[in-house]
């Protein structure tokens, strides 16, 4: 955004630039059986959902730098901290990153977090996700296609920032690539696939991966994995498929995932899958904001902002998703589905509000919250970037 | 402080600006019956008392943003994370806030740490607080009278930054109002009142609230909180009086906590309060800085500046304060006093210099320091805002 | 460096500046005779080394400040955190620093971790170090010979940023001077020595300090100290050789450390030293950066930048050293030597490629990895300064 000044020399070779993202929520949860003091999933409050700070720049043509973090959990965890370079390759561009660097993986994983249609990102990017989480340190690359209408990335991560290195770094390799079959003016299709395969250090002993169903307020509403123990590897892929056309959006994501177990520990194999599937509608006429570039979502352009008078862009948006641990060593684990509905105004470029409401259940076998479940959730955001 | 730079937008609409303070202080305590390796409250040292850096700016003239934190912890530490806005209402101004903002309690406590006459707050301030402490999500709303004579705050918080989600967030309304009945020059009456009320999630636990007495480096001079289990509610108010004269200025507080246990516990009720009263005089000719607008200290207007060959403002200044845990379920808690006496010198507008001699007592009735024990402290300070 | 600009006031007297800089490294450790799951030295993985930020800036022409941190361990750890003045005495020049500041302390220690030869500093600084690390609260002075061919510090500190003060802060004395008794354009010889005394709290335990022996990354591979329990005090002192000729440099250090136990305790008395060698040569015609000023090494000036179509500076360098717990109560501590051969590419003067392979061996009498191990680490980083 531009809401912090950006420092340009006068050779245009260097740069340097603050900026930051604030996300403030609101969450109150209803209708679940579980509500008493001992476990109880019927929780209200709101957080600081994000308080993001970066400084980034150029120090050369070739050479750029990011190094941000999140105060959001009352600490400074790092995000982004990498550095940057590019070049030409034939008619198509490259970039290359070294360092601490977001995934690319799944469509909505992949778009930046103040520019998702919903306030928390799907299922199948939540889920289908390597140990390490969506930061990994090592080396990315990305080539854009000369006529922007497909991108790849390939991406060797080992470790993680502020890791203990008494063990050595788990290595995961992971891919994504976008295709936009078709083009009108901002109307598209857009295809993509993704994959991943993890190699787990010989000391890693369980694999244990729940996820939130609700919003990220109500750390309860979840659905329970099954833990893995003396996993080998993993090996994950998914698929989009998404349009534009006109005020009206749509996509579809689908992603499994797959934990072997190391041979002499008894080489079974825990699996999990997740879809979603999502529409959104502009009632103010404007677009569905997209990268062709990267096959990312984008902030809308917002055809009355506030300040020319206007009443900024609204936009309604639902979404289906479900995730199933459905094969595990000995039992299953558990499962989970969730409606959403959502309603987002964009007073301009820089911030947006949001209300979601999610009616969500469970089926849960182990933990505190065990057998079937749901409840609904209503959730506000506002956030604001500089 | 203007430190560092700002930076404004060619139409006046936008800024940007980075800030901090750094607060040094020294200590050293004697006198305690307390002197051994299990049990020492004749401590001393140094510390970082606040090491704060803070991004703020307007994104439109009607919208701006601060995020604030404090790394003396050696970590950081989120203070003041909002977004602001304001607008007039008929001849009086509003601002309202929404995010991580600083409580509006008490004239010692509202006034910058910056800006206290001594280096700590008064155990008004301290003790008489909600259990999240001085900070809170939530919605805050302060009017201004337009005349400047008095400005009145509400605030409605709900959770902290960072906390874990898995219980509801304790709310708390507040509110705190000021008047100024006189006023002449740099003259005037202050009085002022607030009050809080806290409701406790079903899964809250205990309140429990030890209060420093000698200084903030001191961990083991404190008084010492009885502990309410299974808290339904709290409810604390306090009163204000203060005025400013020539170079003298004094100021009295005064307030009371109540904290009510849930009925089917036992319906019990702790009961604390607090006092202080302190007095001030500027060796060199200054009055006290004071904001009729908000009801708070600010700096001095040093009128010798060491960058004009002056030798900066001189100020004397004297506390006594008490606390007492005078009622609890089951048995006393402990209480305090303390006498303190201070020496400012406030080179130029942005820097400053503290010591502090304090004498204490103490009478806590549970704890590694039971029974009456008195001591003296000797604190100095080096704070430079930019 | 200037990669980020400096905002300096119309008059000069203010400015302010923001800087930082990434350190990523990766590391491979094999032949370690300890290789499986319970205790594995043979680990690989990478790591983010250094990722530090800093405000800086003068307040006036006589106080300037510095507040820099470190979010490499993925949370934001407190480097330098300073005011600073000077001042001319007759025609030298003293500087004062009052707050968190990095130690004077050996050469290879003093040098700034991006201008030191190898990726890690040597074992005589790692290992005679005080209790409290690299920095320590307090006051910190340095006097600089006008002629510029000695330079003297002594720094009183007392505790730390973010300790619990429930007990009294330890106490450390340390000075150090150097002296440059022959020097001929860029060629020159430097002699130095340096020592600390540190005084223990009577509620100190326990003083205990593992040193790493192959690289940063690798937290198993260490010389394992012998542990003395309640400390009364330590002494250390230590000495600098080195020499700059040409393209060729090299440097000689030796410390030495002893803990004196409590009288009453048994007065026992644990004694360590280490010494290092080491050596650099310039294939591309550089000289080693060095400050005669302050009696450390600079960054190289590269004769040939990448900006102006050159290869950039390469260096390679060689380092011995050990270090050995040799006098302990009751029994010997651990000891060990590496052997280091690094090659340095320098592009430009705010970036750095490092490559290390390091033969380690150690022989520790205690802890995971007991008797004789050997073993190989190949080290890579890349290195910006912005």
């Amino acid at each position: 955004s531009d809401g912090a000044p950006e420092f340009i020399s006068p050779d245009g070779e260097r740069s340097f630039k603050i900026g930051g993202r604030l996300q403030f929520d609101a969450s109150t949860t209803h209708g679940s059986r579980f509500d008493d003091t001992g476990a109880d999933r019927n929780v209200s409050g709101t957080e600081a959902r994000r308080l993001r700070l970066d400084a980034s720049g150029q120090l050369a043509r070739w050479l750029g730098y990011k190094l941000e973090y999140d105060l959001a959990n009352n600490g400074a965890s790092v995000r982004d901290a990498f550095l940057k370079t590019g070049f030409g390759l034939g008619s198509n561009d490259v970039a290359l990153y070294l360092g601490n660097k977001y995934d690319d993986r799944t469509l909505d994983g992949a778009t930046s977090s103040n520019k998702t249609w919903f306030m928390e990102r799907s299922l199948v990017n939540e889920a289908i996700a390597p140990d390490r989480g969506s930061y990994g340190l090592g080396i990315k690359g990305k080539i854009y296609d000369g006529g922007r209408n497909w991108h790849g990335s390939f991406a060797i991560t080992s470790g993680e920032v502020g890791r203990d290195n008494d063990t050595s770094d788990n290595v995961t390799y992971m891919s994504r690539v976008h295709w936009n079959p078709w083009r009108s003016g901002e109307n598209m299709v857009h295809l993509g696939t993704w994959g991943f395969y993890e190699d787990f250090d010989q000391t890693d002993s369980t694999v244990f991966k729940n996820t939130r169903i609700a919003d990220h307020f109500n750390e309860n509403a979840t659905i329970r994995s099954r833990g893995i123990s003396d996993p080998d590897n993993s090996t994950a892929y998914g698929f989009e498929l998404a349009t534009s056309l006109g005020s009206f959006a749509a996509a579809a994501e689908y992603g499994e995932r797959a934990v072997d177990q190391r041979e002499e520990s008894g080489d079974e194999t825990m699996r999990y899958d997740a879809y979603s599937v999502q529409a959104g509608y502009f009632l103010t006429g404007e677009h569905h904001g997209y990268s062709h570039k990267s096959g990312v979502w984008k902030f809308p352009e917002v055809k009355h902002p506030l300040s020319a008078g206007g009443i900024g862009a609204f936009e309604i948006a639902a979404r289906y998703q479900g995730l199933d641990y459905f094969d595990a060593p000995d039992y299953p684990g558990g499962n989970g589905r969730s409606r959403t509905f959502g309603l987002n105004w964009y007073p301009n470029d820089w911030s947006r509000l949001m209300v979601n409401y999610i009616l969500w259940d469970t089926n849960n076998r182990s933990g505190d919250f065990q057998g079937a479940d749901d409840g609904n959730t209503l959730s506000a955001r506002v956030q604001v970037v500089f």
